[in-house]
């Protein structure tokens, strides 16, 4: 009966679409264009779409930060985002679409990203998107982690949910999640219970140091991280005059950046602590009066990893009360470990054999790093559904993150048809 | 003979020359425009006029803060400060001007500062500026300290030297250094050689919490300082996949700064350290690599001071070699204490006493801050010349370096008078 | 009517009772012969006295060291102290004996030391207690402060009194404190009331780097201080197979002593800290469950050292908490500062001039150090009373606390004949 | 032809000696007494026998205690060892005995320790030892690591060898290394150049949380370590009168704790650092000149462990010259990681498989600690030897290093017949 499915999607289109989108890259929770533009098309093929402040509670929102929030917002506007379609987002981003088939059936979800990287893109003429004339039109940011790449593919993919209509039953949900980068977007999606009635969770990636013509299945060694902001409060003094009277919120920052990287390891797994960013204090002849830094733990497993971020926030707080500063602990990020369930690999596995340009699919690599899909796979897993990880191999011109980062379009291709056949496979009409 | 001085000065116009300087104000090292200003009106006067590159040597200079100097700078052109003149003082600040009488005298210097602080004016209505039409046109800047009065005094004090030229004998030496706050010019201005012939010697100060109505002509305690800068190199490396390869500045930086608050008092005088401002690292989950902090120090002494401020270097390179990374220490500016000569304090307490609006004379007080005047003042002693510093009392609107700080006007007259009567002592022709 | 007083003493007698003193050094809290001694002779001379816990607080007393008390305790049983003298005493030293001559007049009080200090006595066979056969008995004790002459010339004073009981009216209080070295002492004794009721105090010290001839009544420069010990308390683990589990007590002990030296400068006096020692941890492989810390903090006045002791609490908890630990802060010693006032001034200038051996008698010097009389003294002053501290001066061998100490010991007759006189002035009865 | 085998040994007299060695335990460098009946028992064998200087160089030893080796030398004169067998050892421990069968064949060397534990043991009168009368008669130390046991399955098997002399070929080495408890002296053995001949090396250990009835022949996860002792040296000062005149190694220690506590974790593998105990400082008021502190780093790999220490070696170093005072670190104990060879482990299996009370034989385990055997197994496998770590399960009545710590003693038989049989495996006469 697989004959008989209509594709209405030609791939010179993924890729078209993916340069619409690469030329006007949103960082996280500022991805106010990306979120109109899937929302116009997602409903225009018939989903149920909600989108921004609809189902996102702004109170667990993480790591969004105001400048650039104000600063898209007003880029969207210029842009001619209506003021109709902003208005729903509520100053949030992000998008749920459903496409109910009316026939019972299981609910199958695909989650992609919506938001880029804060890096300038190359200027390299022999760089595709400069060459082809559609790079980032928005300075100090770019696509420069391919997730330009997986919405083309999603909303493409609504295109062929529709044409097929009749051959589909139970619920189609495409997922497309704001702030990944930076762990942002995992929990408040999962907080808004948009995967709770999931039964098959996929989440899919290009690239990873995957050579071309792998797929990978089952990932192992996602790691558990926590980003926090710390924020330290004391009082100012003039330092020559009265320096007994301030209170120093630089060295309270001072001593708990040394206890923070103290953090000892476990005796039962890997742990990361790193304090990255650090600024404190006014003027040179003033007792510093604030203090704020940015870091991440990591561990191996999610008890691993509360455990480094609680003794974080501990030694902050005890640092702070040593020089009478007070300290603030925001989480910023979160991604947690992660197990393939078999049925979804199995599933992901049989997918990915007879897509194009594939010529190996493999269970397992060390991921060794994080992404925030893991929140919303705990999320299925512990009502019951299944979830894995999918990514799909590709040459990369630069490592992801770098300023000359591309992959190879004809990936997009694989992408397509993997998550073509999963449907396929889970909601396929009998 | 006194009754035969001419004076060409008017007191308003005292007062409205402050205002037309306190309009434009320029921080240290970048006093452009107000260079301009007193290279012309000085050369209009006969004064022999060196200004900028002309005598300042260029790596001698402390403290300039590149982005401010070329923010001045290119204000400066659009103001209409002529090509030629900017062409002279080759990218440096400061003034010195002579009037040579050709008769045999002493040579006797007053000096004034030109820069103003770095803090927005108030915008209440009642502040005289404001109410007058002569606030600060660039903001960020104002003359929150007395510098524009003082520059106002000086500048008419030169009409009535040329006035009066053929009843004084001597050189007359003005001196309008740039980057008093921060005490960045007074080294600088001392290694060029302007004060190396010169007799006598002095700086006059209005306010300085002095009640209206006192002067004090031998001040004491000025606190010797250093101002630095360190600078921190380590190098990054990913905080999750290779932490053991950074070179972790921030840390660096961390320990320096707990044990530069930690430098042990000295048991014969005063001491004070402060690490006013720090920021080290670059992204959250990477290893610093670079770390920068605004650190001063005081001593009740020379000796004391340069003890504080060589075990301060001390402390930050051996942190930062504990974690294989590299400290820059460069002296920011630099203030030594002081000790009033009797011939001038009985001069400036002669002068004083005929002042307008004088009630009191006093010799002593406790200065309890830093002025450079005194590196300027340890030059001239070191040559067998003499020196004091003088204070003028008013009442202050609010304190120094205060957003709403203003003095009252009349006591320009008062400073105006002292320096006549001064040039009159040591200069009048027999 | 002076020349009618009688004098029971032969000035030999005072160095035969200082070399008897000088045998048998006892520590701080652990002076159990030396105040058997002392009750024995004041009571035999008529003095009410009371010793040990028959006045002083078991729980106000400071800095007593266990496992020096028992051994001092077992010696003096060896030696034949009294068990009902030791019974009286309840594990506590220090003598008040007061002689009422049942005729209205002042209550005069009069304070010497008991303890020693913890150093060998030299073995140089030209230091005289080795040359004279009256060195110390008990290793690693010395009276190497002078506490034995002070000791010597009180008791010897109690002879006088009773001789010239008829002449006197008043009350006299001879006050013996134990543990003066650490300032352990003085606090315990102001607590227990016994200078509740006194007119005039008077504390005598011989030394202290005055020459030999000169009489100080008005010293100044008492530095207030406060010695504390600090005990962090952890919990242990295997540093390889656990190190999570540990509370590290070397760190926060170690981050405690960072801090503690990092104690704001005060803007309004001279401030002091020291971190004198510290040990923790246990073995090398098991995670540090222990440390402990000796420090002191100084200030010029009672304010800024109250306020240096209560930060330096602040910041050793707060390093505490930051590991899980607890931090106990438990004072040790303690003095404040001092003011003489002009009555007793008056008075002990008139004692000192014609006292033997003295050819000048001065108001100031600076004492640069602490003595816990202070905390008498206070204590005295609150209720109305007058009070100073007397140094006279003398030749040492060595300084005080080194193992060659020694004083020139006809200044045990200048002490002497000073306390004579100012009883005298104040007891005589009309 | 292994019927014909003789064996001279009861095994009542394996836990016989073992009581005797029990009774008299010695720590690292001091095992004089221990040496000595070694000694005299392989001499009495035919054994060619070296110990202690006879083939130790001086300077290679490492973690030698001199209060232990001078009360440990006192006790063993005290206990009648010969002045001739002392002066042999020149002041160093350990045994290194040879016999050679005079027939060319494989040298074969196995290796067990001298050294006890600094615990005292338990009194617990059901402790097997108290129950029997064998405990421990040197209160501190005691044989809790089962070390006795090893001495007298290793003594017992030279009345082996010389009762087999005519069935053996090649050499047997008998190498009984003092100090292994804080790695201290394999490296000394191993540069002594003891194992430089061997062609077969084994370890045995008893114990190790394996259960009893197995034998692991080829353990995994030895954790390369290194202890080594830090000396801080600066200079001191009355810490009220010249704080600014001492060198403050307290400050150096902390800064250096703090900073050894915050090594980085490592991308390639396990890290781990203890800074266990510290001492510090001389007297409350005294700026500290001194402090100590052991300290002990692992890694996962020879190169991250040299990692570790090359790193910790920096940042104490660099902690010492903040404070203008230096650091001496001085290694006191190395381990390192081990890789079992295919042709002992094969040995090894067969030994295991017929010796009594032996139930499983496995090769892997994680050892999960460190055992310096492993530098001696290094240096054979560098000249072509081969070598493996036999893990002998029994029921411990308490963990290893506690004070009610024993072993099953039939399991002593166990180790005697692995040994025996590897002795015929590889030296039976064909």
């Amino acid at each position: 009966m697989n004959e008989s499915w209509i594709d209405p999607v030609k791939s010179e289109e993924l890729a078209a679409l993916r340069h619409e989108i690469h030329r006007w890259p949103e960082p996280g929770w500022a991805e106010f264009a990306s979120t109109a533009r899937a929302v116009e098309r997602l409903e225009r093929e018939g989903f149920k779409v909600r989108c921004g402040a609809e189902f996102v509670k702004p109170e667990s929102v993480m790591g969004a930060i105001p400048r650039e929030v104000e600063a898209a917002l007003a880029d969207a506007k210029r842009l001619g985002v209506s003021e109709a379609l902003l208005a729903r987002m509520g100053g949030l981003t992000g998008v749920v679409a459903e496409f109910d088939t009316g026939r019972a059936g299981p609910t199958v979800a695909i989650r992609c990203e919506l938001d880029c990287v804060c890096v300038d893109e190359t200027k390299d003429p022999a760089h595709r998107p400069n060459a082809g004339g559609w790079a980032s039109e928005r300075p100090g940011y770019m696509h420069a982690c391919g997730h330009d790449g997986h919405q083309a593919v999603m909303l493409n993919l609504a295109r062929w949910v529709r044409a097929n209509a009749d051959r589909l039953s139970g619920r189609i949900k495409l997922i497309m999640e704001p702030g990944e980068e930076g762990s942002r977007g995992g929990r408040p999606f999962a907080e808004s219970g948009v995967v709770d009635d999931v039964d098959f969770f996929y989440a899919l990636h290009v690239g990873c140091d995957v050579p071309a013509g792998t797929v990978i299945v089952a990932p192992e060694k996602f790691l558990c991280t926590t980003k926090a902001d710390l924020f330290f409060k004391g009082s100012p003094s003039h330092a020559g005059m009265q320096p007994e009277v301030g209170r120093n919120a630089l060295l309270a920052a001072s001593t708990a950046a040394l206890a923070l990287m103290a953090l000892p390891r476990h005796g039962s797994g890997m742990t990361r602590v790193n304090v990255g960013w650090m600024q404190a204090g006014e003027g040179r002849n003033v007792v510093p009066a604030s203090a704020e830094m940015r870091i991440e733990v990591r561990g191996e497993t999610e008890a691993i990893n509360a455990l480094m971020y609680r003794e974080a926030v501990r030694r902050a707080e005890g640092a702070a009360a040593m020089y009478g500063c007070t300290a603030e602990c925001l989480v910023k990020g979160e991604a947690l470990d992660f197990k393939a369930d078999p049925e979804a690999v199995e599933a992901a596995e049989a997918a990915a054999k007879d897509a194009p340009y594939v010529e190996r699919v493999e269970h397992y690599m060390n991921f060794n790093g994080s992404d925030d899909a893991t929140v919303l796979v705990k999320r299925v897993q512990a009502r019951g559904g299944r979830a894995t990880y999918i990514v799909v191999g590709s040459t990369l011109e630069a490592g992801h993150h770098q300023a000359a980062f591309d992959f190879e379009e004809k990936h997009l291709e694989t992408l397509y048809a993997i998550e073509k056949a999963l449907l396929r496979r889970h909601c396929a009409r009998n």
